[in-house]
């Protein structure tokens, strides 16, 4: 594994703990971690139980023990790591996004695709239960046509000025702000559930154009230097109009700006037979209206998806004991896993990291031109 | 008309609306209204489009132009009102409680039954859609053989020890305080929705003891006195466990010093096939929850009682529109005109008044004995 | 008043209740209510109590015991009637939107100005107390510099194929659907709140391109032919984003497709000091976030907007006590009322219904054209 | 660690994790699990990641290398295996409840006080953010004087009357039922955060008194015989009247017959500056109510115990990213670890697993009595 910080610590305890709560195919052994402090990552390997550590990645790689590389380095190092990997005949799973831009992005998925390497990408929210629940219902044609998508991705830890600029707020290494940290997670799932995007047209912001120097790192945030100060080169926040290709109306917004927001994952999906609603932040839950529910009784279902019918739900606790956040990274390494021992079916891989991005580039274009944008023309 | 306050004014504004929203078998004439206060009624009078106004309420039940007396002066006027209306033969709807005690009552309800006169009590939340419809899926048997029934009816106006000494805390003008004002409601409510009750054990508060005279009132507060200060003579909280007769467990707590619940007039209730809560904070809605429903779908559903199948909603707004407070008394008092017109069936009468009095009684008598106590002993 | 039917009977009820629950400067006379069908309108002025009728507005207009209009008839209609009105000098209120156009709209205006004529256009949500508790919020400063507003309007009347062919679904009659009739509401609650629109784009949707023609109407609804189908030419869902004059993002969405949301008009609004959140089915509370709350005990926080402090809640009942949906309309036409007897400041006007009409043509305009459509342009 | 089911797995995962999110003054080794059935507790030993295991907790409890021993076997074995720990020296950590009855679990406190063992009782929902951040806000007097305290504990996996006749339901393993097992979490709760109980009184039900017979288990279900039925010898559902000996009135409801609540453990406080409410079900959120804020803007808000100032909370994700129910044991095996590690306080020990019993069984003799029970009279 290549990265050990926020998302290095969630990555981690998935390798750790999911042979605890799921029956896998192959065992698990933790090899590996890689970063470039030697201090940082020693203490990391050790506290998140790695057996040994690198500070080069490409030493990582080349070693014959391991068979798979994890990267969830800073993005901007996505993309050489992967296909060195893939050089190297190993398997590799991704963090979002990709790569910085599309241009990469396809390269990566050409090479992985060559090289007949299996690959992954890390959007894990798919993989909760309240999420597939809603995935089975769209499928199963319960929720009918569908007329309306409308996503937010709200928090709200930039709005203080006093914020550093940390390594996401600069263009060269996250490649884009909100947009593509957590717009990227939206648009995910709208294709995950709901198909492929038409055309888009979006606005954008970048609301507090200078923020103190970061002059320490850890997770999002830091410590900012009191007299330094830089620009940021990305997205505070960023909306945009959708159609989707089976004639739904979409909208998205994406914002770091939003006071008491703290991790405000939304869908709202209304349809021809049904409505959806999900919320990140209450994320055992899925409300649901069916229209054939009589209408002297109708009315939104506010369904836990902690049930052994939901998936995932009974490898944890029993009914009404509800799961966090880092349990969707289990899920998805545990699909991951049984992928690579087993060949079972698994998405999201590079193509799907691609297609992402190809909305992403859609939406930055259409502000550019003030105008929609077809994204099969991206 | 007997009063003209608080619930003067509520009552007013239901004979002057509901005939613009229901079709009434027979015209109302709001004849006149009564208050001790010339000044005070006569302007309530003009307010409220009464056609003229009283000051002894002797003479207002003497005349002859009127048929039927609303009686909601305070609490300690309602018997006499009541029997010298009753011995004039008018009809009579009259404010809960009933009387300040059971004594008073059931004399109360003998003679109106001797006299063979119409009677109604203004339990008033019976009559809003999400009531009705708790009720109706109850007697259908929609939610089974009821085993839990719990309520609360909060409210935080006394929270203040400055709030001032007001009828309403003075055992000789209101008989009881949250106990007698509010838990009555809930009361009446369980008995409307499950049936009787077998019996009760409970406890009380009077949290704090003394507080500023009033010196002129308005409502539910007024101008707080300085310097003196008096005795307050009934409860502030009063909480109860009962036993139904069909055998559910019952919970019920009033309090007026539940600081941030304004009105927090609550039920919920359990049963063999499912599950309502209701909150007259939010009156327009009814949550509920079918066994039957699928497990992996089934989810409290929040209804909106705005539908056309909704009783009394079709008669207002389209669906969606919500209603007030003072729309119940619109629905009661039109239940009660149609009574009066047609002889249509109308509860809750004077009988449920006793029937209230008597649990409300026997929650006196276990705080006193320090055990439970039955209703029937009463 | 022209105009009997939904907005007809929520006119009817403002004029007869407003004088008991608000001091008026000046007693109101209901005097004539007018409309077509001389058997409908006849029963409308018996049952909202009008001292006559007339079935040509014309005459009503001719009347000299009349000092102002209240125009509440189908949209087409608006713009003769209030001219005709501003022609005899009458002072007119007139229902959204103004007119069918922009060009109306503005000769509207013009006509209003020039013969001096008091004048008002009833976006009525404006004055509820939560939205006003908004406003002062904002106002204060409290919520600082704005950067996001977005806005929903949802119903789900239309989502059946079977519902008819109402008025509101023809474009000569109503001008556009879900856009004028919905979104006109959510950008005149925007101008309000954070201030004029800049530059707009949008999509839009006829899900379903034809009905059964309704035989015959009342209130939303109506009786449908099982044989005749006619064209719907008006939207059933229009979204848009917007950039505001203050820098704000702003997104929109009305539809008449969202299953499951019957009035479910709601905004959300996130400052540099906090974030505001309301919904129309909760119309009495209101979601406040204050960043200035320590951060270990911030939170939204669920505002009754039914205390003292808030306007307009004292005139009707003690604190929790929730008002309703026609309450609204009390509010404006008192403050329309006061208007007319003491040249006490008013708004909206028809100004305001022009600037709203600006809006919405220029996010029509960017459908046609598929980009931005600076709303200064039109 | 005796036990290896329900809680065997969430303390195991607790061991397995806490070093990995909690800096440890001592490493944890996982030596051993133990458990009657040979298969079963050696493919826990395998998943859960224990070194060893064993099919008898004398030989555990007499093995050199281990320290604490971990009790969480059904109740009725707590006694006997942690008498044999104490007595050989080891420090135990013990699930609740800690006996079956009072009088054993008085003996297991003396043994454990006169040993000086180090010892804990897992009331692990005392060790939740938003459950410390209650505790926190009370304990500064931010909530004040305290009036009401109510809690609820609702499930509804009885419901079903074909749920089978799992060792939970039998007195003589299990002691009693819902009141045992969930109000017991509740009663904890309460004295955690407001303080001791003085006098209580009862009413329980057993709403279906006989039930299949269990043929195997696993976790809380199992697979019901269909032809052979025993006798539930404990209770569905039991609900409580509580004075605490600061004045404050309390009610406590457990059921396991609440259609549609899941794991609704539920608490309100009402004191004289605020109110408090949780609910497990959302455990990262704590709804507070100070009656210091301005009028015009208080409402109860709605604080995500996310934040690096709330207790535990930093040590697991940024801001707004939930946690699940096992994060409490995870809390709670830590600051036991601690405890042992370095002296550090710890509560609760033995001695909150008596006074919880204390209260259990007082209410169990208000229920044989009819009366109310004095808790110091136990």
């Amino acid at each position: 594994m290549v990265g050990y910080k926020f998302m290095g610590k969630a990555h981690s305890h998935a390798y750790k703990d999911v042979g605890m709560f799921f029956d896998l195919a192959a065992n698990v052994v933790m090899k590996a971690i890689c970063g470039r402090d030697e201090q940082g990552v020693k203490e990391a390997a050790e506290r998140y139980g790695w057996e040994s550590y690198e500070t080069d990645w490409r030493k990582m790689i080349a070693r014959e023990d391991i068979d798979f590389i994890d990267i969830n380095a800073p993005s901007d190092a996505h993309k050489e790591i992967a296909l060195a990997a893939i050089a190297a005949g190993k398997n590799v799973f991704c963090e979002k996004p990709l790569a910085l831009n599309l241009v990469d992005g396809r390269e990566m998925l050409a090479a992985a695709e060559k090289a007949g390497i299996k690959h992954g990408i890390c959007f894990n929210y798919r993989f909760l239960p309240a999420v597939q629940l809603a995935k089975q219902l769209i499928d199963e044609g319960q929720i009918g046509e569908i007329y309306h998508y409308r996503a937010t991705y709200l928090q709200d830890w930039l709005v203080d000025p006093k914020t550093p600029l940390a390594w996401r707020l600069k263009k060269e290494v996250a490649g884009s702000g909100a947009h593509g940290d957590i717009n990227a997670h939206s648009i995910d799932l709208a294709r995950f559930l709901i198909g492929e995007f038409d055309r888009v047209v979006g606005h954008s912001r970048t609301f507090v154009k200078e923020r103190p120097i970061l002059t320490s790192s850890s997770g999002l945030s830091g410590i900012a230097s009191e007299t330094e100060r830089g620009e940021v080169t990305v997205d505070d926040a960023t909306g945009f109009l959708a159609d989707f290709k089976n004639g739904a109306m979409g909208v998205f917004v994406a914002s770091r700006f939003a006071a008491g927001r703290k991790n405000h994952n939304t869908f709202e999906i209304h349809g021809s037979k049904g409505s959806i609603r999900w919320d990140l932040e209450k994320l055992n839950e899925l409300e649901v209206y069916f229209r054939e529910d009589e209408p002297n009784v109708a009315g939104f279902r506010r369904i836990f998806a902690t049930e052994p019918t939901h998936k995932y739900a009974g490898n944890w606790w029993p009914t009404g004991h509800i799961i966090g956040y880092e349990h969707a990274f289990v899920h998805i390494i545990y699909e991951f896993l049984q992928h690579l021992a087993t060949d079972s079916p698994f998405t999201p891989t590079f193509r799907d990291g691609v297609k992402c991005q190809e909305v992403l580039e859609a939406v930055e274009r259409s502000i550019e031109q003030g105008s929609w944008v077809n994204v099969d023309d991206m």
